[in-house]
């Protein structure tokens, strides 16, 4: 019998009342303790943060603790809830960063959903914080916000972005090893433009660097609920002919079906239910079908396999090839606190992505990604953005 | 030998990297329980709160989390040190609510400077908190942004203009208990017209309800660096000319020196070594002196003592009758979060003075306020703050 994960949540957060605590890391027990924890003893660290700001990152809780930022307007599946209602998800998502890389992660919800007003209070609560994670902004906004900010001396990381491209690259990389496909050759569809789809389609175009089996793949052809994104469509926003300077530079026309025909990877980060095994035919051999809706996919993996697919993930766990951010995020925080990196550049990305990758040893059709339980993801993430950093910035 | 708290707790700030950390009260160790306190279970939570925004104050860590917000203006004695330098003060404030209400709060170091801007961000960070603890903001405008931000639906409180006007009440009361001294009669000289002098005078003023052994003192003399502030001054700002309203009602003029005279309390919210025996000599019989300067008193409590005073307290640990704010805030927050209130209002501060006056149970002249680590103070505090609340909103 399955479990029933919604009442089971309900009842555990009115049991709760609250996921997340605070604790005290030093003991306060008599007057000596407050005196040193406190006043008036404090006053001698904050004269020394006043002289050079950067000891902020080595004396306080700067040094380890992220911004769980939203405004709740486009959470999980349910769209626009509010601030309020994504407090659950943001409290999850801390325990997610304390579970999986001991980092302290703490939900700013955000009443206001204007683009200026959010990027305006981001960068003044930016001193506490050592990262910001932006997290369920609607798109196209997102783009705008995260960019804005990529200037205020702290890492700014919108993870429906990022965390499911990098997750998805390393995907990618370990199916072409499977099968023996090349990363360069590879003609990509991803049916979805919002904060997910973008962030991969960058990804995918600027992996030309850094080592020889990781390169940029040789088409994209971005699509969304009207079909391929051409620049003879004239229903296209700023943000989405924004796309075609990296997508369909043969300028097809058409629908998703149109699209995925001689292509080697779907990448479906759209709706439940668009594809058969029929479509899965058209596809050139081998392909890589990553149906990453939740909870329905685009093709569930059965059907995709029947139409010929060599790999399948989805986006959920109970299918083999879970494309989970939490493979991604942890460790990136991680690698970008340690190294106290002032951004998360694109080389930090990828070589996220390629250590990732590399956690499988020997990756096979329903083994591409690791257990997000494996105490060594993080280690080797991290290890591998920090390290990406430093070479930057040497 | 005494401890040297500066650099003790210098070693201890680069030794812990932050003295907070965050904690989760759920375990997730594996893919059930991340599908419970995660995706996709949480999204019930989420959709129960979007119907009932108030729900959120039961389902989350609302329920028991308060922000310490400070600009970094008004930081202990040290000034405006800006945002990142106040961070280990507002840490040592999260560890009080910690370890003394069991309160979770967390630091909002804000960049700006700037009023109307402190009102907007706070208003917007406001939906994952269940009270707002301002901090170290300087007068004149932590005023304005106390009083703009009470409609946002959670309490908000300046903890260094009422925790100290309420700790300091309660000294009062059981200074008049010992001496045999009226309330009302009080005649009340406060020096220094910052935060707290000026909170100390309201609460004075408006402590005519609620039980008749706690009515309005009889006078009060504000007196600013000038000496005493009255209509003929023509040096005054908007705000000391608002204190006008509730005192110095006869228009004396002069020095502190001329106000303490037939005064029966002097309160000291100003800065170290202004007066001496002589003046306290002046004052009626029986003076209440509370020199509460840090680390010096506005008159060291041997020199009082040597001038007539027959109770004396002062703001340090190492003398008698220590007035300390930490005697009021977490039983305040704790009793307004269990009410569910939306403000704190006079009659809250008011029991609470109260409650903590009463946890003594024969005050003596040592002995007008409890030690912090008493763990019944915040029990009785909270249990009466509560119970005002309800008595306003049955």
């Amino acid at each position: 019998m399955s479990k029933n994960y919604f009442e089971d949540s309900v009842k555990l957060h009115l049991e709760k009342k609250g996921k997340l605590g605070i604790v005290s890391k030093v003991k306060v027990e008599d007057k000596d303790d407050l005196a040193t924890v406190y006043s008036p003893g404090v006053a001698q660290p904050c004269i020394e943060i006043s002289k050079n700001i950067e000891l902020a990152k080595t004396m306080t809780i700067k040094s380890n603790t992220v911004a769980i930022v939203s405004d709740g307007s486009a959470v999980l599946g349910l769209g626009n809830i509010g601030a309020e209602a994504s407090i659950p998800v943001m409290e999850g998502k801390a325990i997610l960063f304390k579970e999986f890389a001991d980092i302290d992660a703490f939900p700013i919800c955000l009443k206001t959903q204007d683009k200026d007003e959010l990027i305006f209070i981001i960068k003044n609560i930016a001193p506490v914080f050592g990262g910001i994670n932006l997290e369920d902004i609607a798109a196209p906004k997102c783009f705008e916000i995260e960019e804005k900010l990529q200037e205020i001396g702290i890492p700014v990381f919108h993870d429906d972005q990022h965390g499911t491209a990098i997750v998805l690259l390393a995907a990618m990389i370990n199916a072409c090893k499977i099968t023996g496909k090349n990363m360069a050759d590879l003609k990509v569809v991803i049916n979805g433009s919002g904060a997910a789809g973008v962030a991969i389609m960058k990804l995918l175009k600027c992996i030309d660097f850094d080592k020889n089996y990781c390169t940029s793949v040789a088409e994209i052809l971005m699509c969304d609920t009207r079909g391929i994104i051409s620049k003879t469509r004239t229903d296209l926003n700023e943000s989405k002919r924004e796309l075609l300077k990296h997508s369909n530079f043969s300028n097809l026309q058409g629908t998703l079906k149109d699209a995925i025909k001689n292509a080697d990877v779907f990448i479906g980060v759209s709706s439940g239910n668009l594809l058969t095994s029929e479509d899965i035919k058209t596809m050139n051999k081998d392909a890589f079908v990553f149906a990453m809706a939740n909870p329905i996919p685009e093709i569930m993996p059965e059907e995709a396999y029947k139409g010929g697919a060599a790999i399948v993930g989805t986006g959920r766990s109970d299918f083999a090839n879970q494309v989970n951010n939490v493979l991604a995020f942890p460790g990136i925080f991680k690698g970008a606190l340690d190294a106290k990196a002032t951004r998360i550049t694109p080389r930090m990305k990828l070589a996220a992505a390629l250590a990732l990758a590399e956690t499988i040893e020997n990756p096979t059709k329903d083994n591409i990604l690791p257990n997000p339980f494996d105490k060594n993801i993080v280690k080797l993430v991290s290890k591998a953005v920090s390290d990406a950093w430093k070479l930057e910035n040497f």
